[in-house]
Formats: C-alpha cells, sequence, structure tokens
C-alpha cells in the first residue's frame, strides 16, 4: 500500500513557518516585542490565533519574569504537564522546576484547609516563592490560594504566569489575578481558554529570549 | 490586606459543574454516549465547546479502544507531556504508558530517516504498536510517519488519537488518518486545534469509563 505523503519534515523550518503564519494572522500590535515572543509561542500551543485578543499582560510582565529566570529564579508549576513541559535545555541559569502536587503531604493539607490537592500543593512552595517564576496551568483553585497565601503575608514572586484552563473558576481567578491589589507582573489568558501547554509555551518563550 | 475570594473548593463538585456546563452547551447530538464522554473531556482540556464540532471519530473507535485498554494495551504517546498527562490510577489494567522521544537512539534515527526527532521516535514503537492505544498530541510528522510505517507492513494498533496542534502539517496529518485506506480507529479534531492536554484527557476519558 502507498501512503507516502508529502509533508515538511525539517522540525526548525517547521516551526520557523508556524512562528511566520501566527505574526502574520495574529494581532499583536499592542504588545511590544517581548510580550509578541511569548505571545506567539502561547498561541503556537494551541492552535488558535484569535488567542492574541484575550492575552493580557500587566506590571511589566514579560521584562521582569525574563529578568528572574537569567536570575537563576525556581519555576514554580501547578501540574504535572506543565513541569513536564518547560524544556529544560532553554533556561538560562539550570533553573529548578518544581511541581509539589504529587507531594506526600499534600493530600493531608488539602483536607485541612478545606481546598483541592492544586491548591494545597502551593502551600509547600513558601521557601521558593520569594522572586519565583509561578506558572499555573491548569487549576483556578490554585490561583485564588496564590493570591490568598501572598494577600496573608506570603513571599512575593517575581511575575505569575496564570492561565488556568476550564469552566469553573477559571475566568474569575485569572480576572481576580489581573485586577489584584498586590500588582504581581502577569499574564492570563482572559476567558476559559489556558491549559498546561500554553502555561509552558510561556516559559519556554522567557526563557529561549534569556539565552 | 483582604484578598478572600469566593470560589468552589470542592474537586468533585468543580468537575461535575464543568461536566454539566459542557454537556449543556456543547452540541454533541451526532456522538453515541461513550463518545459523548470522550468529546466532553477533550473539551474540558482546552476550555472550548465549539471543538466538538471538529471533533470527528471513525472506524468504531471509542468502543475499539476502550476494549484494547481493558485488554492491557500499552499506551503510546508522541510527548512527554501527553504521557504525563495520563492518569495512571484510572488505567483499567495497568497499561504501560511510553514515551521514546528522549530515547537515547532517536536522535540517531531522526538523521538517518531525514524527519523530526518526534517522527523518529515512532520507529522505537514497533515492538509494542500491535494492538496498541497511539497517542499523538503534538507532532503532525508523527502522525504522517506513523501512518507511512503502517502502510509499509508496521504492525497495527488497536486505535489512533490523533490530535497533534498547530500551524505546519496538523491539519493534513489528522485528514490523512481519517482519509487513510488503513482505516484505523481514530479520533481527531480536525483543523490547527489540538495539542497534549487534549490527548491525555481522551485517554483518561475512555481509561475513567473502563475501569
Amino acid at each position: 500500500m502507498s501512503e507516502r505523503h508529502d509533508y515538511q519534515r525539517d522540525g526548525r523550518a517547521i516551526y520557523e513557518r508556524s512562528f511566520a503564519i501566527i505574526r502574520a494572522e495574529a494581532d499583536l500590535a499592542r504588545f511590544n516585542e517581548l510580550e509578541r515572543t511569548v505571545a506567539v509561542r502561547m498561541i503556537h500551543a494551541c492552535g488558535v490565533v484569535e488567542l492574541a485578543e484575550r492575552i493580557a499582560f500587566g506590571h511589566d510582565f514579560a521584562a521582569r519574569a525574563r529578568a528572574a529566570l537569567r536570575a537563576g529564579a525556581p519555576i514554580l508549576c501547578d501540574a504535572e504537564m506543565v513541569e513536564r513541559g518547560v524544556t529544560r535545555a532553554r533556561l538560562p541559569a539550570d533553573n529548578p522546576v518544581i511541581c509539589t502536587l504529587r507531594d506526600p503531604r499534600t493530600p493531608d493539607i488539602a483536607e485541612r484547609i478545606g481546598n483541592t490537592r492544586s491548591a494545597a500543593a502551593m502551600q509547600l512552595w513558601e521557601e521558593q516563592l520569594e522572586g519565583a517564576v509561578v506558572v499555573i496551568g491548569n487549576a483556578p483553585t490554585a490561583l485564588f490560594h496564590l493570591l490568598e497565601m501572598i494577600a496573608s503575608g506570603a513571599p512575593r514572586p517575581a511575575a505569575v504566569i496564570g492561565v488556568p484552563v476550564g469552566f469553573v473558576g477559571a475566568q474569575e481567578s485569572k480576572q481576580a489575578l489581573a485586577e489584584s491589589e498586590l500588582a504581581l507582573p502577569y499574564v492570563v489568558v482572559r476567558g476559559r481558554m489556558g491549559g498546561s501547554a500554553i502555561a509552558s509555551a510561556a516559559v519556554n518563550a522567557l526563557a529561549s529570549d534569556a539565552l
């Protein structure tokens, strides 16, 4: 049976062509060049150019996140898929990439605080949180709880990638981050869209540029 | 600073409410009940109810994939994020979950066959491919190359989750799977959308129902 297909087999050419299509089709005019690099990779991760309309940056997010990564900041992830999506070879300072969702202490904390395991996992970040790059790609409860922890005196991260996905709390948690009096440097995707691939793509964009 | 937010903190309630919203908003009428379960989880993974219009099942995919999982079929994944997204505790037969992208042999194979590392990684599946559940959530080249391998005599998997994402080859590779004379049981997301979260969500839906 003949099933030879005609397709681009060069990984670098695929990336370059993909990014060119995104820059041609997506409306990135309101972003600065560094933000544009981040937005292009977030769009690349989901295949939807209209994501550009929903991406919002605040409080000098991109420059601050990049500087933090260069300074060796840990990357704290809410989900294992996010952690796995961060390309280690790109990281500018061999930055630690941490996910505490499967930490054996997490289920007990969840029961004690009356919240999800994703939220409970945040409590184990306190020692690494100061100046970290936080990446929430899955759970709205994690993002809400992070804001509560910082408002209650937990250390401040350098930047927050806040792109949880879904139908219950995702939109509201991202709005809470963007409007918070804490004024944390942030990127969000407004509405329901988001997810681990978009989250780790944002890290990879900033890390790549940081090399 | 007061930053106590009002949100649902019960994980089970969040899931139930999310699935109810998706079933109310998405047009799932053309699917059977098992397909509907798969489609709901795929939508849940990306936050886009309109994904339903792009999901296509063929050759009795859902029933065959479920039966294969129950029989202990290995789950072969093109990307580490897909592999990481498969919830092990749900699997009905402690199924092996395999990703060969980082296998030390993969870069040499890629050079030899003149294709991406994602495509090259497929070559290392030959021994597990017979009756397996294949999950392509990232690379169009992997899906194209899989079809070429099977057409050239490689063993047939039981079912293929073909949801690579992106702007170069994604749409074409999924169309090739759906139209292939190989008549493999498949699920695809037509067009550019797809990705590792949607891919592993399809596995988790079938595995969950299989318990």
